[in-house]
């Protein structure tokens, strides 16, 4: 925040979440912050494989409920239909959080230039449209008929 | 290879080699084999940021060599134009591979039930499509409009 001059009473920006299984979460951060530098307002959590569902949710509650500001809360998961997902699918309409799934570090590296005027469900279309459209095959790329 | 009845003479399967930065590789092989069962056709490679080029190009090349056979090896990666696939990509003309950036969780797990009927091009552009039509916002999956 320091780095554009805004003060310590701007509003909360939008948090961003990352719940995957096992370590998968912590690690993408790890590469992603590599890359583009700390993220203060991004999170990872270790969704344990033997954690008990009801342990994890709450895990998952209290760090959204700490993200949480007017803008809201990105959720990123691995896998729809795996548990860090349903977890998260479980606060959908409680809380104001868009979920993700499906991430890969394409996802993340743009989720870090979002505009904050975008709404919320905006910010995941442009995420869910640039994470589509950043898996290629690369000998498609070179040849000039990667993108669709 | 076993559990389907398969002799050791077997053809060697299609290699899945995963490199990405840092220790990625390695946690999303963990995370899939978590859900999926061991890949003994599959590996992870750690980038480390520190290693010099020439070095990880090295490793890169003897893990393709030692997994490939009559049906290639396919790479996946973390991010296009990031080092690990840098590195990948040199090899493209050199050896039978196809290299896929931008890969999700759904992208590994869709490879390991993967038609040895494809060939090496074909299986790429499968995974391709899998894995961005497996990214979505979970909102809209749950009110239908999920796919495009």
């Amino acid at each position: 925040m320091e780095k554009n001059g805004i003060s310590q009473a701007a509003p909360k920006p939008t948090g961003h979440l990352l719940i995957a299984h096992g370590a998968l979460a912590g690690e993408m951060l790890n590469v992603l912050e590599f890359i583009s530098g700390e993220r203060p307002n991004f999170r990872a959590l270790t969704i344990d494989h033997a954690l008990d569902v009801d342990k994890a949710r709450k895990i998952v509650e209290k760090a959204v409920d700490e993200m949480m500001g007017p803008a809201g809360v990105l959720i990123y998961t691995d896998l729809f239909g795996g548990a860090p997902s349903n977890i998260a699918l479980s606060m959908l309409g409680e809380k104001n959080i868009e979920i993700i799934a499906g991430v890969n570090l394409p996802i993340l590296l743009r989720s870090t230039t979002l505009s904050e005027d975008l709404s919320l469900p905006e910010k995941a279309g442009t995420l869910r449209n640039y994470g589509r459209d950043n898996i290629f095959i690369a000998s498609e790329v070179l040849m000039g008929k990667g993108k669709r």
